[in-house]
C-alpha cells in the first residue's frame, strides 16, 4: 500500500500556519505521543514484551521499535541528508507491511527475536527522540514544510500503536494461566438506566471528514447517504443484557446468527464473548487489573460482529450502519470532560 | 509414560553402599549438576530465554523450572512431609509428559508464558536448591533408601536438559536475522586423515547397558544379536565429503533417498544441511560462535537420518545398524582425555 | 437459517388468483424446471456426475437428488398425510444446510458418495414428479393455498441449483488433464466498440424487490439510497483490455489491489483469470466446449472481485457499488429478444 | 524409486527354462491375474469405481487403468517397436510413482478424473490384453529372455492391486452412510479354542528370501540374525478377547501405549478398531457383506500397530520382531488346502 501523507499544513481549526509553527506545534505533539506510548509499557515486565501469542499481536518491543523506524525511515532518513543510520539490521525487523520501504521481516515470527534486547530498543528510541528533535529545531522552511505531514503521520501513527499494544498486552498477559495483573484497579459502580431508543428521521446525511485537520484516508471524502428512519438505543447493551441471551441458549441457536457467524461459533466452540470464564458457576473475565467476576450494569465488550449481530437479532433489533451511527454520533453533543480517555483510566468499559 | 525409577543403591562400580554415603554422593552430584546448568545460560539475555522457535523447542526459562519442579514433585513433595508447595501455579506450568503427575500446559505454548519472569525462575532454583540440600543432610536411613534413586535420576534428567537447553538456544538465536553469538571461540585447525575402514567379524555379540550404575530404560536390557560381516569408517564424514555430495547434485537425484526422505527434500525445500547458509557463493553455517564459513575438515553436522542414509548410498555404503554401532563402540578403547566434551568446549564439532 | 417462504398468492401482475388457478401455474413451472434440469445433464457421462473436485462443488448427482428432496420434503411431507418417504437414507444424504429438517451428510464428503447410482437418483426424481403433479391436480383449495408458496420457492431453489451444475460440472472437467468437452461450440465473432460513459446524476434512487411475484429474501425490501454523480462503462470490459492489465504487470504491482486482494494473490499464486492456461506463448482458457484460445472481444469472464476492483483501479475507475448498478440497470430498457440466456445457447459470454 | 526387475529365468523350482517356455507359462499366470482383477471388480456399480475417499485410497478404475499402463509401458513400449501408444494422455494420469517413467498426476487427486470413463478403461484394457497375449507368443528368444522379469513383474504388480482393489473399496464402500453390500455372505460358525503358547529355542535363525522364484526387493537378501528364547500364540487374538480390553479401559488408559500411538488415540479420538461402531449397545462392524455383529470368535481385525502394541502390553505379551515372526513362521508346515486364500472367499476373517 502506497504511504499517503496528509496536507498538516492547516491546524485543526483550518488556519494557515507558518512552517516554524507547524514543526513547533508538532514538536509538542511528538514529546507527548512518546512519552505517553512509554507511560503505557511501565509496568511491564521485559518477559512481557518480547513474545507473540497470536499471529495478529505483537511483542511490545516490536511496537516501541517499529514507531520509532517509522520516524527514522520516513523523517530522518528522507529529509536529513546527514542522518546515518543507527543498526543496519533494524529496517529488516522493524518495518511492517510497507512494501515500498523495502524487504521486511515476517509478522508471524516478531515472537521469535530475542535481540535487540528490550535495553537496546529503548536506546534505539532515545536516539530516534534526539534526531528528531533536532531536526523539527534546525529544519529549512522548505524541508519543515514537506516533512511537516510526514512528522504528523508519525505521530497519529504512533497513537494508533498504542491501541495495538493495549490490545496485545492483553492478550499476552490473559493465556498466561497465572492470569498476571497488568495494572490493578476497582470497578466503578454504576446502575444502568432502563435502554430508550433515540429516534432518527430519514433525509440525506452528510458523513465523512469535513476537512481541517488530519484524517485517516478511509475517514473520508465527505458524502452525503440516505437514511430511513431509525431509532438507536441511548446506551451500549450491558453485560447482564448479553447473559440473559446466553441464558437463553443464544450460542446454540442457529435462528439467531448469520450463516459466517453460526459458522465461527460451531468451528471455534464459542460460548462466551472472548475473556470470559466460567469458575464455580460465575462468570468471570480477564481485565487488565486481573480476573474480575462480570460486573452486570457494565457495557459488554470483546463481543465480535457476529456475537452483536446475533444479539441485536435476538432482542427484536438490528446493528445500526455505519452511515447511521456516524449520523447519529455527529447529532450529538456529550460533554468531552466527563468521557473515558486514556487519562482517566482504567483501562476498562465504565458503567 | 509411567516414571521407572533406577536402582542405584550401586554405584558405578558395582559396590552396595550405605544409605548415607549415598546421599552425600548424591548431593555432590546434585550441586555439580545444577551449577553446571547455569553456568551454560549465563551467556544469555533475559529475551533469549522466554521465546520458543518451534514446538519442540522450550524457552530456557522452562527448562530451568522444569528441571526443579522434578526435584520439587518427585523428591521433596514425595519424600519430606514438611514441605509446603512453593507456588500453587509452577506444577500445572512446569510439568512436561508426565501423564501420573497432573495436567500440565501445552508444550506447544511454552513461549507465550512471560510470567514467572527470569529473575523468579531463578529464585525458584535457589528455593529447591536449599531444601534439596537439607533434605539429603537430614533425611533419615529408609528414606534416603527411597530417595536415593529418584535423586539420581533427577540428576541424570537435568543433564538431559542441559542437552536441549543447548539445542534448543542455538535454534533460537538462529533464526534471529541478527544471528547473534552466543559465545565467541576459533575454529581448530584440523587436516583429516583419508578415511579407512575398520573390518568386524560375524557372530554373537552382547548390548545394551550391563548392570551397575545408572541406565535409562531405553538402555537395556542386556542381549545377544548377531552381526554378519562389516566395515566402518574410521572417523565421522568432513563438511568437504558432504560438499562433493552436494555438488554431485545430491539433493535433487531421487535415487539416493529413501521414499520418506525424498518427500522431505521436496515438501521441506532442502537442499544443504541445517544450518548452513550461502553467502557471496560460499557455505556458511550458524554456529553458537554466531556465523562462519564452513570448515571441509570438519565433521557434518546437523545432518538428519535421511541425508546421512543418502550421503552413504552416494558414497557406495550404508549407514551401520545401532547394533553395529554398539558393538564396534564397545570395542573400542578411545583415550578419554582427549575427548570432546562440555568441559573443553567449544561447543562445536573439531576436526 | 429458518426457510421463509414467500407470499406467491399473486402472479408476476400482482393480481390475486384462486388457488386452483396458481396450482395449474406452478405445475406448468414444475414440469419446464424439472425438464430444463435434466436436459442440461444429458451430455454428461455418469462418471461425471458422481464427484466433487473442491468442498464447493457438489456432485451433479447430489444436485439431481437435493431438488427432489426439497419439494418431498417442504411439499409431499407436509402437505400430504398419504405420502411415504422414498427412502429412509435419502433426507440425510440430500439435505444441504436445513437445520431446522434434520441432521445432514458433511458438504465437503459429497464426492464420498457412490450410492445411490445417477440412475437410482434419476428413478427417484420421476417418483417425486409423479407425486408432485398429482398433488397439485388433486390438492383441496386450503391446502392449496398453503402449499404453493412452498413449490414456488422449490421451483426458484431449483434454478438456482441449474446454475451451480454449471458452475460446478465446469470444474470438475476443467481439472481432468484431458480437459473434456461438455457440449461443443463455435465461438461468435465480434467486434467491440470502443467504450464509453454513462452519465447518472446525483439524487435518491428506490432500490429493491417492488413486490409482485416472487423474490429471495436478500432481493428486499424495498428502499431509498441517496447516490452521488456518476458514470458507468456501457459494455462489460473485454479479454483484450484485461491482457493489457496484466502486460501492464498488473499481478505483480501491490498498488493496484486492496490489502486481501494483494495477499490472495501471494498465497495462490495468482497471474491470470481463472480457467485461463498459457499454452506456447498464447492464452487459452478452459470453456464448457473445451480449450480455446482467449477471444480478445469477449467480455472478461472468471473474474474474481479482487481481480476487478484492480483492474477498475488500474484503468484510473473504479467498480460501482450495488446500489449504483441497481439503479443503472433499471434505468435501462434493454431488448429482452436479443438477450443472452439458457435458451440461446452456448454457455459462454458473447462480444 | 529405480524399477528392478527379478530374475525370473528360473521357475519356483529353480530349474533353468528355454526362453520360450518361460513366456508360456507367463501368458498363463498372466491371463489368470487379468481374469481374477476383473472378477473381483464385478459386484461394483460405475459410480463405485470413479471415487477415491482418502489420500491412500485410488479409485478402482485408476487401478484397472495403472495395472495395464504398466504392461504396456515396461513391456509392449520397452520391447515391441511396433507397438503404438494407445492414448496420449494415459501416461500421466496412470503413473503412480515410477519417477524415471515420467511425469504423472497427484496421487490425492484420482478422484477428481472422471474421464476416460470405466468403459473407457475396460476397452483399454482389453487392448493391452491383445497385444500382451500376441506379443508373448511371437517374441524372439532373446526379447523374450529380456522381456520374462518385466511381465513376471507386472504379474506381480497386478496381484498387489488386487489387494489394494479390496482394501480400497472396503473403504469406500464403508464411509457411505447406506454401508451398500459389495457381496453378501454368512459368517462362519466357530468356536476358538484356549491360547497356548509354541516354544522357540534361542539361537541363530536364517531369515530373508533363499532364491529360486519370484521375490520383491524387500523380501531379501537371506541372512542369519541371532534370537533369544521366546514364546509365540498359536493363533490370532479373537475380537472377544480385544472386546474384553476395550472394557478395561484399553482405550483410556495412557499406560499401555507406546508415545506416538497414545498421542494417535487422542488426536483421532480412537475408542474402537477402525470400522467398528457402536449400535443399540453392541458393537457391529463393517464388512464386505454390510454391517455385521462383531462375532467374539472371529480374529481380530482392523487393528492398528499401536493398538495391537497397546494390547499385547495390556495381556502381559509383546509383539513378536518381524524377525520372531518369519523364523516361527518358517518352521511350521501348515496345510495349504485348509487355508483361506481368494478362492475361498468371502473375504473375512475365518474363525
Amino acid at each position: 500500500m502506497p504511504v499517503v501523507f496528509p496536507d498538516v499544513a492547516r491546524g485543526a481549526a483550518g488556519a494557515r500556519e507558518e512552517p516554524g509553527d507547524v514543526l513547533g506545534r508538532l514538536a509538542e505533539a511528538y514529546r507527548r505521543i512518546r512519552r505517553t506510548t512509554e507511560r503505557l509499557v511501565e509496568p511491564l515486565a521485559v518477559e512481557d514484551c518480547v513474545i507473540q501469542t497470536m499471529e495478529d499481536v505483537s511483542p511490545t518491543k516490536w511496537h516501541l521499535a517499529h514507531t520509532s523506524w517509522f520516524f527514522e525511515t520516513f523523517v530522518l532518513r528522507n529529509f536529513d541528508p546527514s542522518y546515518v543510520l543507527y543498526h543496519e539490521g533494524y529496517p529488516y525487523l522493524f518495518n511492517s507491511y510497507y512494501v515500498q520501504a523495502g524487504e521486511r521481516h515476517c509478522r508471524d515470527r516478531r515472537g521469535y527475536i530475542s535481540r535487540p534486547t528490550v535495553a537496546e530498543v529503548m536506546a534505539y528510541r532515545r536516539h530516534v527522540d534526539e534526531q528528531m528533535l533536532r531536526f523539527m529545531e534546525e529544519a529549512a522552511p522548505d524541508v519543515a514544510q514537506q516533512a511537516a505531514p510526514v512528522i504528523e503521520l508519525g505521530v497519529q501513527h504512533e497513537q494508533q500503536h498504542q491501541e495495538l499494544i493495549m490490545t496485545d498486552i492483553k492478550h499476552v498477559l490473559s493465556v498466561n494461566p497465572l492470569r498476571p495483573v497488568y495494572e490493578a484497579f476497582e470497578n466503578e459502580a454504576g446502575d444502568t438506566a432502563p435502554l430508550t431508543w433515540v429516534p432518527f428521521d430519514a433525509g440525506i446525511y452528510e458523513i465523512g471528514h469535513a476537512g481541517g485537520g488530519f484524517a485517516f484516508d478511509n475517514e473520508g471524502a465527505r458524502h452525503r447517504c440516505f437514511l430511513e428512519d431509525f431509532l438507536l438505543a441511548d446506551r451500549p447493551v450491558t453485560n447482564a443484557e448479553f447473559m440473559a441471551f446466553m441464558e437463553d441458549d443464544g450460542y446454540r441457536r442457529s435462528e439467531w446468527w448469520l450463516s459466517m457467524g453460526w459458522a465461527a461459533v460451531q468451528e471455534r466452540g464459542w460460548t462466551e464473548p472472548f475473556y470470559w470464564e466460567r469458575r464455580d458457576g460465575a462468570w468471570w473475565t480477564y481485565t487488565l487489573g486481573g480476573m474480575k467476576p462480570v460486573a452486570p450494569d457494565e457495557p459488554a465488550a470483546h463481543i465480535s460482529y457476529f456475537e452483536a449481530d446475533a444479539y441485536a437479532r435476538w432482542a427484536g433489533a438490528r446493528l445500526p450502519t455505519e452511515q447511521e451511527w456516524e449520523a447519529a454520533a455527529s447529532a450529538c453533543s456529550p460533554s468531552v470532560e466527563d468521557a473515558h480517555f486514556l487519562e482517566n483510566a482504567p483501562m476498562h468499559p465504565r458503567p
